[in-house]
């Protein structure tokens, strides 16, 4: 069960916007795998992409596609990854973007391929052409409940959230929905979202809105540090809402970009509620650091400690671990006097070592708690960087250790 | 059971050295926690510590102390790692000192105190005190066994090597102790390491051969990624054995250090093969960089993965994680083109994917092992680095969520 989330709320259609979900039968059996979106003609659409050197091959088309012209189709799989596939796996990306664009008269390059799943095994061509007229006969503006389910991998439960907002007198609204649990550092990772407003968009102000919203959210997030081949987060403006063109002088720009934000840190969240084997929802705060990098640093060093994380797991107000993590995080010059850390509101670090009037049961009292705030303030400078992670528990290690066997 | 180590071997006594085990109830009952050391007076002494921001109590004053003259004990205790304890654990640590020169009639600044165990609670400075006495009576050439088992936390299994060499017709002799499962990634790490020789060695030169040798080994293994706050190495030469004394310039010095690398190297491995949970002890190679740095970024970023190390447990060639491990590394301009990985002797990965003759009982064949050999060639200069590891086991999460509790 995810910490704190329990099922998936309703998701507002987007006019615009159609999906259906069908069983191609990729990997898994008696499910659905296979998702197809289709945008209205007007769409606007940015995306972000892993950072991985070695990109998958459907985030290496998608980006070539990206550049040449505005996609009219999104085809998104689980359960094979199509990364580390080399040139055979290029050629199959290209060949579903072909098969589709053949059956629904596009061009290729309106096409744009999305892979989530097992590394290294070849795409199941032939399986994804045989369901694609199915797909395209049942598309719908109702179907993102079911496309939320169909991504889903090692993902316990569907993720989606929905917002609206008003832009001159006429409402928007904003939908999206991700999947991800494992090998989650995204600077993307093993994570997708696709998000889409009605709201009409000018192209620039459309991609910057994605950059701020993905780097506060999808990229303050980590479960184990592995930053997949295949993290790619799609944002598209249908521009079929009765409000004006947004650009980024428009006075609503402000308002569209902090609801895009609001929904992009709200699904990357859902995605850490969802670890695989999390049982804590934790947020690392830094602050006080020179440099944003810095405080990073430090957040990322505490968040990827197994031996914080396991402390974490068994409740265990084991603060020695947490300090440990920010001795090590390689930051010069830290002066550890000036060092404060605390656990939710109690302090447990001072002037080098355990606060005075630390009392073990006050720890005790928020790590027994499912949602825990650990706080650092470096006491040298202005910068602060939050990030989101979990636990590190023996579900953990199962999940992983039986994936793929 | 480590891998691929069953018990301590035989280990050689070293004139000038005399050792004394004793139980002080610090935090175990019924097994010994406390451990001195005698040297002989005109011993040497060398030693390198944890480069973790937050110091313990015992390995600032050890600094301090040797840098004001040459220790004639050393202190060593389990269980209470005296760290993240502020100005009250240094007082701690000197009193210790304290307490055992005016027993053994010496200066406290010719004691250098050495503690692992958990951080954050305050020493029991009495108990220790209380046991002195009778460590000091029950000092003994034949020690060593009995110390390699009393400085053992997590360990399953006590460690220690013993080599000898010829200087110029003479034999002399070293012997070395370790401990550490847990908390590993020596820059140093919650290891501890207590070498001796008979050896007569000029200061400089035994700090440089230990500087050198700690490099190599317990600067080229990592557990969990968690550098403690108490890892220290100490490497003492008594002279007391016949052969002449060793400087920089002499012909002996560079095997002398082969022989204390050597005796590094041996306990170094031993630590990542009695690793918290461990089922696997790998050996991470990575060649072809412009630098050694960026090989020991691929190297540990492999090392750190979770999704790596629990594929290890699993005993699954799921090779698409050590890719996408290497493609997350960081390194500029990566061709991944020019990249291959081999698992033992088999090539996983070459020209952006799979090899063409890979085949999966292949790499099968080579998890299904104890011993695991992971090679990456980067195919763009000259550099090579090799750093130790080992899988993650639920075993391993056990261990730390129960540990302290």
């Amino acid at each position: 069960m995810p910490v704190g989330y329990s099922q998936l709320p309703e998701l507002l259609p987007i006019a615009g916007v159609r999906l259906a979900s069908v069983a191609a039968g990729i990997r898994y059996q008696q499910r659905n795998d296979l998702v197809l979106v289709e945008l209205a003609g007007a769409s606007q659409c940015a995306a972000v992409f892993t950072r991985n050197a070695f990109c998958a091959a459907p985030v290496l088309i998608a980006k070539q596609h990206l550049a040449q012209t505005s996609p009219r189709y999104l085809l998104i799989n689980s359960g094979n990854a199509n990364a580390g596939t080399g040139e055979v796996g290029m050629a199959d990306a290209r060949a579903t973007c072909s098969a589709l664009a053949d059956t629904a008269g596009c061009r290729r390059e309106q096409v744009l391929p999305f892979s989530t799943g097992v590394i290294g095994q070849r795409l199941p061509v032939e399986r994804i052409e045989a369901a694609l007229p199915g797909a395209l006969g049942g598309l719908s503006e109702e179907g993102w409940k079911d496309a939320a389910q169909a991504i889903m991998t090692t993902d316990t439960v569907a993720k989606g959230v929905s917002k609206t907002l008003e832009v001159d007198g006429s409402m928007i609204s904003i939908t999206g929905i991700a999947k991800g649990a494992g090998m989650i550092r995204p600077d993307m990772a093993t994570m997708l979202a696709f998000i889409a407003s009605d709201a009409k968009l000018e192209a620039g102000a459309l991609t910057r809105s994605l950059s701020r919203a993905a780097e506060a959210s999808f990229n303050r997030i980590t479960v184990d540090g592995d930053t997949s081949t295949n993290d790619a987060c799609v944002l598209i403006a249908t521009g079929t809402s009765r409000s004006p063109l947004i650009t980024v002088e428009h006075p609503a720009y402000a308002a569209f970009c902090d609801a895009v934000s609001e929904v992009c840190e709200h699904l990357a969240q859902l995605i850490v509620r969802d670890a695989e084997g999390a049982t804590k929802f934790v947020t690392i705060q830094v602050e006080g650091g020179y440099e944003p990098q810095e405080c990073l640093d430090v957040a990322y060093t505490i968040a990827h400690s197994p031996l914080v994380k396991t402390a974490l797991f068994a409740s265990d107000p084991n603060w020695g671990r947490i300090l440990a993590a920010v001795g090590r995080a390689g930051l010069a010059d830290l002066d550890i006097e000036k060092i404060r850390i605390f656990l939710g509101g109690v302090c447990i670090v001072r002037d080098g070592g355990m606060a005075a009037e630390y009392r073990e049961q006050d720890g005790q009292l928020i790590m027994g708690q499912d949602e825990i705030l650990i706080r650092v303030q470096l006491g040298r400078g202005e910068a602060c960087e939050r990030i989101w992670t979990c636990d590190l528990s023996e579900e953990y290690v199962r999940i992983n250790a039986e994936y793929r066997t």
